[in-house]
């Protein structure tokens, strides 16, 4: 017997797009969840699936039909990409692989539904309440990816001694979180993610950065638009240690301290307290995390430790990539995962409006997490919500239109086979086509052609095609001409 | 309080490849549902989370960990895309874009998540019963899509009387269905699909058939390795009409009838019985089903009807267009899904060893099953896995390697720096870069040059830097100079 499928519906109370119906079926008996089903509707359903196989009267497999309401928004916190959005969505993304292709990386994609267990890290992070989870028809905890690390790190284990380090992988991907929707946040966005496995060396992180960089400027954002905070954690590891508290609480006061700009410090300090940390270590803590110079930094941790070396290290590479204006020391950056070890850094918005546009770091222990063996690792993720605002902001969102070279239209119904014979010409010539399938008056036509942007208006009229010509308008210019199809370029 | 996360796993039969251990955190007391937890684990994440607040001992919060087998492959019936399979993915993914835009169409998409309503239909089509459904946290029906049309239909609606038609959409998405993976097929792939809303006339079809032709053409792929069988639903109307059997039984009937290749005639002479036709219509039904020809088919339907007119049209079409020698009629295509009501068409491997490569046709009143007006429609899908086979069968699977133009290399660790100068100057040049982040031997950086494909191997070292200069290495010719930096195109 089928599975139950009761269609259910969201009742958003901001309705302001009609709802719509959608006839829908109920392929076997079963109590109402959401909705009372008429009586009528539930025996005819009985009858319609399963055991109606013995009778052959005429029409016992019609079941009756019913009309739910149904949205024709996507779901929730989704969205629909009509072409004037996925011409943008193209242009961001053909930015995300260029850069990446110049920088030498690969790229690489992974499913966007994985086992749950990937996710499941002991941290408390925000991205791990806020899984897309369920149970599938095998009764699999399965998850849409909330983000793109986990996966990559899988796929860097199964392919063991079989590729050679250092992979420079990079992936453009959607990611999913199922949040309360209250701030107006999407529940999916797409992540563009540059990763380095088998590079120890802050090197890599600053060409990370320096590629994140390249992207700004390609799109027309400046040091002054955008800068990236960038610490350690082995800041934080070493103030730690220093006051005694477990390592394996690291993780848990990262997540902690990364809510330092987001709740109120008197919070902060309880959470921290829960953890066990002493109320004294945890009031030094928090000054040492308000430092904003690495001189500073280096006078109350000493010169010894790598987080200095690292940071050091850091700052003068970019030197030599060429953005130190973009970039500045603070110590309360320690990012949201869990799994951060050594660098990390986030890009923020100069007048402090937006959300972090993006943030990445150190990984060099995931692997073991999933039982493989480690290897040195950083990677960032960049999101394509907040950098659009940013655009916005700035005024920098491209136009971007439809360009056709040609609109190819018949002048008669009987010529719509020349019609489309000269289109194929054209295309096999590599020029783009819209071909006009209907009768249309030449007024539409013109009309269609200025909606399109096309370049040049091809008329299939009856003489001059008697002659194997067609009539070509260019439409920039005016000018007209008839032109044998052979000839036409 | 937090949701229940137990990490449940797969134990698949088939395992080749390792089992992992992930670590995993017991949110709050519950149940073990499929592994029983151990005793001391239940009690520490009794305190681990949720009311654990008011103690302030150093690590209540430290949660015992247990290890839990995870697999490092993707989920079943789901792909990773490593560097080699994202080159062919790409690769076939702009052949469909390309050729879209060389008909004019505008590329779109939707979430890969929608409501479930969307995509129940009641004429008890395959895709249908392998709908990957789910109840979201917020207890509604969601499914990942099994096809593009409904979301393509519902935006369609949505956007109502804003857009201009004809519209010419195409989009690139991942597809969805649970099967039990009998026959080695996957749990998603990818669809390439076409559709042109608003033009009722069949040049619109035989416009998406010339779009596969060339896509074809461009892969290598001629009218002797492939074929499009065409018919039209009218023909299955216009018979069904002749028999008295009634029009709501359509859809079913249909949906029966593309099963004729895949199982027993007598299973399918069963089921057209239960729908209530008779037996005698069923016999002359079947047997109008096996015409391979349209003269016959005028023969048995009359040349008055809709069906003849049409196929005729897409025929006399098909030879302006060029593309006669890949397509036939057969009157047993009607495809499987419930909504085409006109010209249905799937291409075919000649040799007959593959599943349909694609397939498409009219689905003029599919939108006023969502509750919309209808506007006539056209449309086809076409998957990334059978056409893969074929290009595999074939041996026309391209060869795509990595391509960077440049490797760059300090000879020293001081001058890592140096080298990441050089590598943003030829980034801003446009080149592309696969900068060695580490101090590695010579042999190694060859090693890789060659692995990457790289052009040229650019090594900077001490007495050429000082001079501002770098050694440069054409790879293909074993050529070598020194050159500014500045002049170094």
């Amino acid at each position: 017997m089928r599975a139950i499928h009761i269609v259910t519906t969201r009742l958003s109370s901001s309705f302001r797009r009609p709802i719509l119906y959608l006839d829908f079926i109920v392929s076997c008996l079963a109590p109402p969840r959401q909705f009372s089903i008429p009586r009528r509707l539930i025996c005819a359903a009985t009858k319609a699936n399963g055991g109606g196989r013995s009778g052959s009267i005429v029409a016992p497999l019609v079941v009756n039909e019913e009309f739910q309401k149904i949205d024709v928004n996507p779901p929730k916190g989704t969205r629909d990409f009509p072409p004037e959005d996925m011409r943008l969505r193209n242009w961001l993304f053909n930015h995300f692989k260029e850069v990446s292709r110049l920088y030498g990386f690969e790229e690489v994609d992974f499913p966007v539904l994985e086992t749950e267990a990937l996710f499941i890290r002991k941290a408390g992070e925000e991205i791990r309440d806020q899984l897309y989870c369920f149970e599938d028809r095998g009764n699999r905890r399965v998850a849409l990816r909330p983000e793109l690390t986990p996966s990559l790190a899988r796929l860097v284990i199964q392919k063991g001694k079989s590729v050679s380090l250092p992979l420079k992988w990079f992936a453009v991907g959607q990611c999913w979180r199922y949040e309360r929707m209250t701030r107006g946040r999407r529940r999916e966005h797409y992540q563009w993610n540059m990763d380095i496995i088998g590079v120890p060396q802050v090197t890599a992180e600053a060409e990370l950065i320096s590629s994140i960089v390249t992207f700004f400027k390609r799109i027309g954002i400046t040091a002054s638009d955008v800068g990236f905070k960038v610490s350690s954690r082995k800041v934080l590891q070493e103030l730690l240690k220093k006051y005694g508290v477990p390592e394996d609480l690291f993780g848990r006061v990262c997540i902690i301290i990364d809510k330092i700009e987001k709740i109120p410090i008197d919070e902060i300090k309880k959470e921290l307290g829960f953890t066990g940390i002493s109320e004294d270590a945890i009031e030094q803590l928090l000054q040492v995390l308000s430092v904003k110079s690495l001189g500073d930094l280096e006078d109350i941790l000493g010169g010894a430790g790598e987080a200095i070396a690292d940071l050091k290290q850091l700052f003068s590479l970019a030197e030599k990539f060429g953005y130190s204006e973009w970039i500045q020391f603070d110590a309360s950056v320690v990012r949201g995962l869990a799994y951060y070890t050594g660098i990390v850094f986030e890009g923020f918005d100069r007048k402090g409006k937006l959300r972090a546009i993006c943030g990445g770091g150190r990984y060099d222990r995931l692997l073991s997490t999933y039982g493989g063996d480690d290897i040195p690792a950083c990677g960032f993720g960049f999101g394509d919500a907040v950098i659009v605002e940013l655009l916005k902001e700035k005024d920098l969102l491209p136009e971007l239109g439809q360009e056709v070279e040609n609109i190819v239209c018949a002048l008669d119904k009987d010529l719509q086979g020349a019609a489309a014979t000269v289109a194929t010409a054209l295309r096999d010539k590599g020029q783009t086509v819209d071909l006009v399938l209907e009768s249309k008056p030449l007024k539409w036509v013109f009309k269609r052609a200025a909606r399109v942007n096309a370049r040049r208006l091809v008329l299939v009229g009856k003489t001059e095609w008697e002659d194997g010509s067609v009539s070509v308008k260019v439409l920039s210019s005016g000018e007209q001409f008839q032109v044998k199809l052979s000839d036409l370029e």
